[in-house]
């Protein structure tokens, strides 16, 4: 029985409200040429007197040395333990954008991309094409395209080249291999079935392939489809049934709504910027929620990008709109990140990123800053990122006593 | 394979002689008002010259944000975890009192309770009876009430409301629900069987009511028994078994000398008060144990009665006595708590409480007092409960190299 379970078993339907502002990718490594990491080089004020307010420390997001992709890094965020709980991106973009998947389906991600004239992949992306033109492509496809099975397909666009692919019916399996191969001058490869009973969905996904090829073959530059991560749906327990936590979503990028969706919470329709979603936080914070999850993305495309110095100004615009949450006085308030993005690095890293839990019945300790060296120094020490959503729930007064 | 396991198979019958002194509750959170937690703002300079002399972390004893019963604290600390062990109260309650429970024993534990004209419980506590008057009322029970099955009960006193509940006979289960509504202003609850295989002792559990209120009827204000944590005894592995350790407990109240007992530990006789339980280490200290358990309960009785000030008093008075312990110059002298209980809660909290492990050969560090937050910055770190009795057999020399 991991400690997770426990909560479970411990969670009652009482309590104060719990909010998680979630930095993406915001933990970093020090730019020897600026004398810190993003955090400590960006002037934040009330992040900074948040901290002087809230028990600290450091969050290993999966475990030592794992990189988390920003599913599974949420997963633990949320108390899911990601080696348990796997879900890819296929099931996620298709929960992203909306979607009402079922128990059963099978989802995978598709890229409009370009194929040379001998049939190799020259550009997985098609030179990201505009978001209109994919409904019209995506629109043609569902219109010319027919699967000879007894169920459905769905062909959804969610942004520039990406769209999603979903088959609904009895049988099928997840169980295939990309047909994206993930480089250039090479030709897509076969979507091929890893067992025998994915034999019928393996042939289903080829006759799409086929049928979209003739379709898209007169367009340009997006004359090829490209599918990967596919994956049949289970739909995850929910935080009401694990934790007794009616949750709501605020957030913009598909991904996290997807993640969110996926765990039984509420959404509110993308609410565009981060003040945008602050505001929407207040909105809602005293409506019938216990738990409020409110994403911003920009640090972590901003770590991606290598911008060092306008990740530093994105951190300050978090914190000059930190106010709008604080004067909420949420009874539990959380600030961390799924993972770091340094920008020294360009992409997603293992290091463990900073922490701060605000509570009436926190241990405050001296930590006067939110940065990673810091909050290393903190009364709650390293620890594994499923660890956070069990202290949330004891702050919020949410898990009854273990044993007499 | 978990870490305590790894301990049974390294443990040898050699080495230096323990010394836990479990502080109960002792770990607490800063008032404001009185500028620190409770063990910050005692006066402590011989605890304080002992964390000089020892190694110093905190302990997360069952888990993060799970807040402990004194059973599964204690369990934890000796080595047991209480994810795996589990025991309830009935059981404890049993062992507490000296009741010589058998393997297969049902035990559950009973109140005396007030019903009013209506039959609804009016005072679940009896309005907390004296504990000669509990013997009277155990008495008639005894005299009165026949079960009709192959097999014996026993009712016992513990004290003021409190008794139990033992069943001894084959084929009894302890799935059973509780009679304790644990509310008032509504009728004692059927103990109703949750599988069919407790359909027998449901039937056991009601005829022993449905007596009990009759012997009752003209008694004031304890005219009814209700039950609660049912449970079936099956005894732990003993710390001789798996540790090497012959074990002493030298504790006063019943629920910590009923987990002695559940893992083996003898007993002496309730010493009556702090200093005795010390002075009776004295006498016990140079006999044939490897293992002393010493025992203080009122650092959380005054935590649950929300009473800042005289818990630090209790805390400096166990500092004035704690002479009377180093002067034995223990071999390995443990000083932590199984839980915290702040007086600005009020209750049991989920918050790491201080240790200190005083070992020739502890890593020393700068901690130079013993609290919640020097503690924090020891070389021990932050660690869960179990831990202690590994750190503990290793400082003792009495745990073998692990592989070659």
């Amino acid at each position: 029985m991991d400690i997770t379970e426990v909560w479970e078993d411990l969670a009652w339907n009482q309590g104060g409200k719990i909010v998680y502002l979630i930095l993406d990718g915001v933990g970093g490594l020090p730019d020897p040429q600026r004398g810190g990491t993003e955090l400590q080089v960006a002037e934040t004020c009330n992040l900074d007197q948040l901290a002087k307010e809230s028990s600290c420390g450091l969050l290993e997001i999966v475990g030592p040395g794992i990189t988390p992709g920003s599913g599974p890094g949420h997963l633990a965020l949320f108390g899911y333990d990601p080696l348990k709980y796997r879900i890819g991106r296929g099931v996620l973009s298709a929960l992203g954008i909306d979607f009402d998947l079922q128990a059963g389906d099978v989802a995978a991600r598709a890229n409009f991309a370009t194929l040379d004239q001998s049939g190799r992949v020259s550009d997985r992306r098609a030179g990201r094409i505009a978001t209109d033109f994919n409904r019209e492509l995506t629109q043609k496809i569902r219109d010319r395209v027919s699967l000879d099975f007894d169920g459905t397909f769905f062909f959804e666009t969610v942004s520039e080249h990406r769209a999603v692919l979903v088959l609904r019916g009895q049988g099928l399996s997840g169980r295939l291999h990309d047909s994206d191969p993930q480089q250039t001058g090479v030709p897509p490869a076969e979507p091929r079935a890893k067992d025998d009973a994915s034999q019928l969905t393996a042939k289903l996904v080829r006759s799409f392939l086929d049928q979209a090829k003739a379709v898209l073959a007169d367009e340009s530059p997006a004359n090829m489809v490209l599918l990967r991560g596919f994956e049949r749906y289970e739909p995850l327990p929910s935080l009401q049934q694990r934790f007794k936590l009616k949750g709501l979503c605020i957030a913009d990028y598909p991904m996290y709504r997807g993640v969110s969706r996926l765990i039984g919470m509420d959404l509110v329709d993308p609410p565009g910027g981060i003040e945008a979603r602050f505001k929407a936080l207040q909105t809602q914070y005293a409506k019938d929620y216990d738990f409020f999850f409110v994403h911003v993305k920009k640090s972590d495309s901003l770590g991606e990008d290598a911008d060092f110095d306008s990740k530093v100004s994105l951190i300050e615009t978090v914190d000059r709109l930190l106010p709008l949450i604080t004067t909420l006085a949420p009874d539990v308030l959380v600030v961390t990140a799924d993972h770091s993005t340094p920008a020294t690095m360009g992409k997603h890293s293992w290091h463990p990123v900073p922490l701060m839990i605000y509570s009436p019945h926190g241990r405050l300790d001296e930590v006067a800053q939110f940065d990673e060296y810091t909050c290393r120094q903190g009364m709650l020490g390293i620890r594994p990122g499923t660890h956070l959503m069990g202290l949330a729930l004891a702050n919020a007064g949410r898990l009854q006593k273990f044993g007499a």
